[in-house]
């Protein structure tokens, strides 16, 4: 099946945006030999997570190019001549889309409109997955979490996700520009900013911990999140991209297997062999947008492309760990 | 029951976004009188739906403030004092929205987060009830449609309305700004503009009809629309308002008897005693954003505030046909 797939990339032009960044980078990483052409688009604004660093391995095989996905002329003449496009350009910081919502409005939503009138405008024959983000589902109403799971987010960001992916929906239906989405859960693994919380809790204990500090839990740390590694991720972008039974379509990852965020923090502590957790209140602006439990349900991409998780959590923290271990001097 | 109702609005401070239009006047025109002060907001501009004739009969009861709900500095200062919001404001054009998303992104979405920061800045204790559309739902998958219906927006316009729908949402959870959204289907008769076909198709009609011209129907016309008069759609707007019942939540009115295309063309062609039918083939740009039939179950609406639609169709067409032929001036 692997191999069947990869196939598709020989000899064809990708584009990845935000493509410097955590899941964009590792994509990359991954076509670099295949593919004929891979552009990556990134516009490397400081508290996001754009790494040169990221790209080290392969900088001989990729083009980059240091763009604003918001900017229409960059846009309209990026996607020329592409065949492929892994739309990954975004924010997903709960809080700061609350505090500052046209930043969120204008990032996560307006830019999709951007990207995709480039492609009506200059590249209708271009198949696109978009990441979208389990925050397009909101609070849970029951678990696990299928595709048809109503959408009612919390927050600003998780409202402007939707928004990106419906543009996606609406342009593969009014004018043939394939589209498909996965909207991702929490995903961990190398090559991700570790520099703030706000994208991504799970990396960030990993620094705490390494650096032998307190990692703050909310009240018990009950709630249940759902870690993909980015390698799997990964693994389900090509699938889905390589595809056109997924024209058109949603779909979730997981792992098969919730871990609550004290586990979580735990299992970090241990990986380190540092770090100390500390139980706080939990705070209100944070409670106000908390989800519930996530937990996907991921038959729809295990029954249309094949895709299952691969990496445990274990090992996938054993290799994210030894991965900043080595590199930390680019990420700390 | 609407004496009780209508009693929450005496002495009260109302705004009303969008209050030179088709149901922000007719709200108007309904709280005069009642209410202590009645402020609309509205910029006027040309081929939306405002009409200062629309407040004729008022305009020494309500004060008119020409500003465009984008602007945030305006919207601060309009939202103080006040108890109720009408958030009317915005475009339905299916089709604008797919040549030109960015002026109704700006519009229908963007212009959503301006107005309830506004509230979140200056006045936290007011209640918003939002003018949405049935094209939310888009593309329908099964009649009666409610409220859990999946969101299959086919236009870019349908991804506004959805993205400004939740921002009421959300900011109702994280605020306890309150705020309820109706999900408006074909609603129809006087005061709407009759200058184009783009917002109310069946208000053109009848223009089309009193001017003796023809009615052009694509192919059969067999699609069903739910069409409500404007002063259901007025009474279920202050039923709503009136009720902490209803807050974060979204309803839909219904007539209780679809009405295919063709039919209503016949309707209007017998009450305005001219016109005439001519059928074409259905034009490639707008049969790629076509919905389906659409039916509403409004029986949450009706659970919770009592509303029911009073005006049957032939009523309401009659009315409004009257209000053209005596004001026709005004409109044409």
């Amino acid at each position: 099946m692997k191999q069947y797939y990869l196939d598709v990339y020989k000899n064809k032009n990708i584009l990845i945006t935000g493509g410097l960044g955590f899941i964009g980078s590792t994509i990359a990483n991954r076509l670099a030999g295949t593919a004929k052409e891979i552009t990556l688009v990134d516009s490397l604004i400081p508290q996001y997570g754009g790494n040169l660093f990221n790209i080290d391995a392969i900088q001989d095989k990729v083009n980059v190019n240091i763009a604003d996905v918001r900017d229409e002329a960059s846009m309209n003449v990026l996607v020329k001549n592409k065949h492929y496009l892994f739309n990954m350009a975004g924010t997903l910081s709960h809080i700061d889309s609350m505090t500052d919502p046209y930043t969120d409005l204008e990032i996560n939503c307006r830019s999709q409109l951007t990207i995709l009138e480039a492609c009506r405008k200059n590249n209708r024959d271009i198949k696109i997955v978009l990441a979208g983000t389990r925050g397009e589902y909101g609070r849970i109403e029951k678990t696990p979490v299928d595709e048809s799971h109503p959408l009612l987010p919390t927050d600003v960001n998780g409202i402007n996700k939707i928004a990106g992916g419906l543009y996606h929906l609406v342009y593969n239906n009014a004018y043939g520009i394939r589209s498909a989405s996965i909207r991702l859960t929490n995903t961990y693994g190398p090559r991700h900013q570790m520099r703030h919380s706000k994208q991504g809790y799970l990396n960030w204990f990993l620094r705490l911990a390494m650096e032998n500090k307190e990692i703050t839990i909310y009240d018990n740390g009950t709630a249940k999140r759902d870690f993909i590694y980015v390698d799997d991720a990964v693994e389900a972008f090509l699938r889905v991209c390589a595809s056109d039974d997924t024209n058109g379509q949603y779909y979730n990852l997981g792992s098969g297997r919730a871990v609550s965020i004290l586990e979580s923090a735990e299992a970090v502590i241990e990986v380190a062999g540092s770090g100390k957790i500390k139980h706080v209140e939990y705070p209100k602006d944070k409670k106000a947008i908390e989800i519930g439990d996530f937990i996907a349900d991921y038959s729809k991409i295990k029954n249309t492309v094949g895709w299952e998780p691969e990496t445990s959590f274990k090992d996938g923290l054993k290799k994210t760990y030894e991965f900043y271990k080595k590199y930390k001097e680019y990420y700390f």
